[in-house]
């Protein structure tokens, strides 16, 4: 082939400016890249700009464009590319115009990290820090306002920003390690360009990028990357059923149908039942689905495939590119129901060891076990989610009451036992987040009144039982905050986040005696459960209450552990002849949170109030 | 062969005095007497005598004797045999001693009712009527007392005897017929030989008799007779779990295991819980299922087998003799789980169209549902009971509540759409019990204070959702009863039972208004129920309630009902388009409580605490 130099010449030039020009007009890829080698090798590349449409999409390289989708908005191209068997490197899709213009937009199918598919997710082994960004630690003052982003600091208002970020978590490892948590689960980082209470960060703006308010997405793999340098995990908090309504897409919907649509908005019902109650009626499901959380969060519609995928991939990013250890989903059970299934299946067939959390806020254990993965509730329905993990909020509103109440039929201690009696619904209660309390409820030390015995019990209970556990931000200082007073008082600043806070409590020396009685009992009975595998995944065998004491015990191997809750106002004694089919030949123990030595023949006595967990000696 | 006509006198004669001595020695024979055509056509006979142990058995007839089993008491023997096949007739049983001596015992295998085997038990197009004998009418003051029998009658006293019988019941068929119910609960009727509160009949002394107090075994039997002529059902009050200790055979037990011993009496711990809990202790579980429900009340032992055939042959043998139409069993899941799942399911075997309703007085619909036939929820732990019914406890529990309450989250009206949502959970809603009130709860009318209102509203909700409904005798007179102050309160005898009562509440003309007003609205519905197939077999819709207003539609094939339930202080106005799924076409009805027309476009006025039941027209 010959040529001419000047036409060669004119037409790079031609090429160049048009180029530049179609270049220009193109404002998002999404994903802005991928991996090869992944199992979900089939992506599906989103070209966003003006009048994209217009153009035809081809790749240069020999891998299969398996399909190209246009919608009724004409700023929106989906390519889907088969990259099975594909190097990691650069590919170049190829736009075309009728009119001749054209460009090449390059795509990186990155190198993944080894190892990146077998990842282990959270599991029972590790305590679970559940922190709100905005209200944690101030790392970074020059990120509290930017420009572009509407809500800007004003940390006197209880719903406005104020200012904490990445950096902030980031400086307060070596806190959480010391405490004792092996992971944190962060309240979600990703832009919310909403223009007030945008610092809970649930009406997502842009979900390819960490609001610049809390710092970039490079900040957030090295928050990761410090956490597993301490052999810790970071949880992603995931957001599959609602946007913000000052997202681009919903500015823009590429298709109608992107959400859910009334047309526009009509509030949610809330009743998750009509998931699964077999006499609803079509409107309460629809409204219950595929109503919007609130205004300002428009629904997503998984039924559209487009919507599903997008999803899909989004969430498969952040865990490749930041190296996650699990996610925890917002309002789970709010979703349409086959579309999440397939959300989750789709990861944890990319990530089989990786775990999932679904907020599944339900107050019937048979309704909550319907959404664990391979549920026989769920499958009464051919149901399954394929989600590993779920909430115990029984045992989370168990634990809002039982302490101050006394030993009755279905009351105090009784509420624990009567929750894990139904253990038997949920196929795998090892893997249920415990806890006390979490952002969106009533803060444990508000309901007590900050009385250190009740924590002791509660502490000692979500510790040591089965599943996961999971702690607020705080608590282990003996943080209060009324929800009746609003979300934002449940979510004050950690003292001691902010440069000039009065007390920092990060700080041992500036501690109150209160706080750090607090600290003291949490950093002691976490530390030693780092390394108890027992209670990470022995056998729980529990004993009916009596007297408002509750006894059970974990087993593994020959060790074993015994668990004592004294919820009563007064001293017990307890006849050990009841637990002989545990005890067997053991005599004593190690009670471990006085340190002492305990003669298991005979009675064990135990003082009002009081916890005591035992290793048993044999 | 020849003989000396001398000789053969005296043997005669020695065989009639060693016979009829021997004779004189079976003080017992159970079953009385068996059906030929059974399919538990292997019968277990026990004789009873002193020393009958003593003697070889055999049966002069070539029919099968599959095992003879004696027990460490010499006062037992259990003879097998195999009826398959045999025709109606006697068999003869031979007893013979080592020592010579011998006698014969003839044994009835009677010709079956024809379709005994396919009876239809009560099912969802029934109303169950549920009394306690001693308490609803004397029909016979003869029998208040008898000989041999210790409580003797004493109406002064709550937990006394008061004299009522199976006569009484039967003096008042017309009056349940005409109330528009159509099947008779009646708890136990067999003997209960305790001393005292043997009123209730829970703790038997002999279960192959009525307690002559009540009456004869033929009187039973012309109860179900005179219930069937007016195509009503008899369902018998079964007691599985424990006799009285005054029962002949506790107090000269078979064998030492044939009931729980610690040895002798140990409490249960009332813990159904540990039927299912995988977490459980052995101990726990042991004391729930092994002790004894009261010191009075000996626990059989299920495991046991012959116990177990005990059983299933005494229940098999009432259907058979008295002709019933199902069971309720008492404490159900107090029993030995497998045992009383093979007890059921042989019943169920031999008549698979009868049906039992087992107490299962738990408070967690997964955990009820575990108890029902074919559940999945007991599937989970490879359980099945082959129990077709159980009893909706958590309606019952909603339904002491909701009239009082306003309609917010969880609550009013609320309860009991929440309640039916966790329907899928069982095998099969239609057959469950719903019931405001029993002979062992609070009573209704006591709750709420003899409130027609709420009257009205709650047995408009238990007469037209799925299910069968069940009334408790009086309230539909209104009747109270404080359970506060003691069982006997809750079961007052129903006032005209008793010749010289003062109040003769059976007959219309001494009615009070009150009464008369509560028997009408009872009389009304329950008589709109009989023929209302829609309401027995239709598929139910349910609307989430709102302004604590509940809606729902029973719908069979072009029939349709309409149910709204106004629990508010306040009338309302409902919007129809929100049950334009429901009501199609359809643009007037018939409301069946006021008679009156109703027009269903635009809107619907219901008055304050006011329900309504509509037919729609088209």
């Amino acid at each position: 082939m010959r040529g001419n130099i000047k036409n060669i010449l004119f037409s790079v030039l031609v090429f160049t400016i048009f180029g530049l020009n179609a270049q220009a007009q193109i404002e998002r890829v999404e994903p802005p890249f991928w991996w090869a080698g992944m199992e979900k090798s089939e992506i599906q590349i989103l070209f966003y700009g003006k009048n994209i449409a217009d153009y035809q999409v081809s790749l240069q390289e020999e891998i299969p464009v398996t399909s190209i989708t246009k919608t009724e908005n004409p700023n929106y191209i989906f390519v889907n590319v088969e990259t099975k068997g594909v190097a990691p490197g650069t590919l170049h899709f190829d736009f075309q115009q009728k009119n001749g213009k054209n460009f090449t937009r390059e795509y990186q199918l990155k190198e993944r990290r080894k190892n990146s598919a077998t990842r282990e997710g959270y599991n029972s082994s590790d305590v679970i820090y559940l922190l709100m960004p905005d209200r944690f630690a101030n790392g970074n003052p020059d990120n509290d306002s930017v420009d572009g982003l509407t809500d800007k600091l004003n940390r006197k208002e209880k719903g406005g920003r104020h200012g904490g970020d990445i950096q902030g978590i980031i400086d307060h490892l070596d806190y959480l390690e010391n405490l004792g948590v092996t992971a944190v689960w962060s309240t979600p980082l990703l832009e919310d360009n909403d223009p007030r209470y945008s610092y809970h960060t649930y009406a997502q703006s842009d979900v390819y990028k960490i609001d610049p308010r809390f710092g970039s997405n490079e900040d957030y793999k090295e928050l990761a990357s410090e956490l597993h340098k301490r052999d810790m995990k970071l949880v992603m908090d995931y957001v599959t059923n609602h946007w913000g309504r000052e997202h681009w897409m919903i500015k823009d919907l590429p298709i109608y149908d992107w959400i859910n649509q009334f047309p526009g908005y009509a509030q949610s019902n809330y009743r998750m039942e009509t998931q699964f109650d077999p006499h609803r009626s079509h409107r309460d499901h629809k409204y219950c689905v595929e109503g919007w959380f609130v205004r300002t969060m428009p629904d997503l519609n998984q039924e559209n495939p487009l919507v599903l995928n997008y999803l899909i991939q989004n969430a498969i990013w952040w865990i490749e590119y930041a190296n996650l250890d699990g996610f925890r989903v917002d309002t789970y059970s709010y979703n349409d129901k086959e579309g999440i299934a397939k959300w989750t299946k789709t990861i944890m067939e990319e990530y089989p060891n990786f775990n999932i959390v679904g907020e599944v806020w339900l107050h019937d254990q048979a309704q909550i076990a319907y959404w664990q993965k391979d549920s026989k509730i769920g499958a009464i329905q051919n149901y399954n989610t394929y989600l590993p993990s779920v909430m115990d909020f029984t045992l989370h509103n168990a634990v809002e009451e039982m302490f101050a109440e006394n030993g009755g039929w279905g009351s105090g201690m009784n509420k624990a036992y009567d929750n894990f009696v139904n253990d038997f619904l949920y196929p795998n209660p090892d893997n249920l987040l415990v806890f006390m309390e979490n952002h969106d409820t009533r803060r444990f030390n508000e309901i007590y009144d900050q009385n250190i015995e009740d924590y002791k019990l509660a502490l000692t209970l979500i510790a040591t039982t089965r599943g996961i556990p999971q702690l607020y931000y705080g608590s282990e200082i003996g943080m209060r905050g009324n929800k009746d007073k609003g979300d934002g008082d449940i979510r004050r600043d950690f003292p001691g986040g902010w440069a000039k806070d009065e007390v920092n409590a990060f700080d041992p020396s500036e501690r109150t005696a209160q706080q750090q009685e607090f600290y003291n009992f949490t950093s002691k009975i976490l530390n030693w459960r780092k390394s108890s595998e027992v209670v990470h995944k022995g056998t729980l065998t529990q004993f009916i209450p009596e007297n408002n004491v509750y006894v059970y015990f974990r087993s593994l191997n020959d060790k074993k552990v015994m668990v004592v809750l004294n919820n009563s106002e007064e001293n017990q004694t307890l006849n050990l002849e009841r637990f002989a089919e545990e005890l067997q030949q053991n005599t004593s123990g190690k009670e471990i949170l006085s340190e002492k030595q305990v003669n298991l023949t005979g009675e064990l006595h135990i003082d009002a109030k009081t916890p005591m967990i035992i290793e048993l000696n044999k």
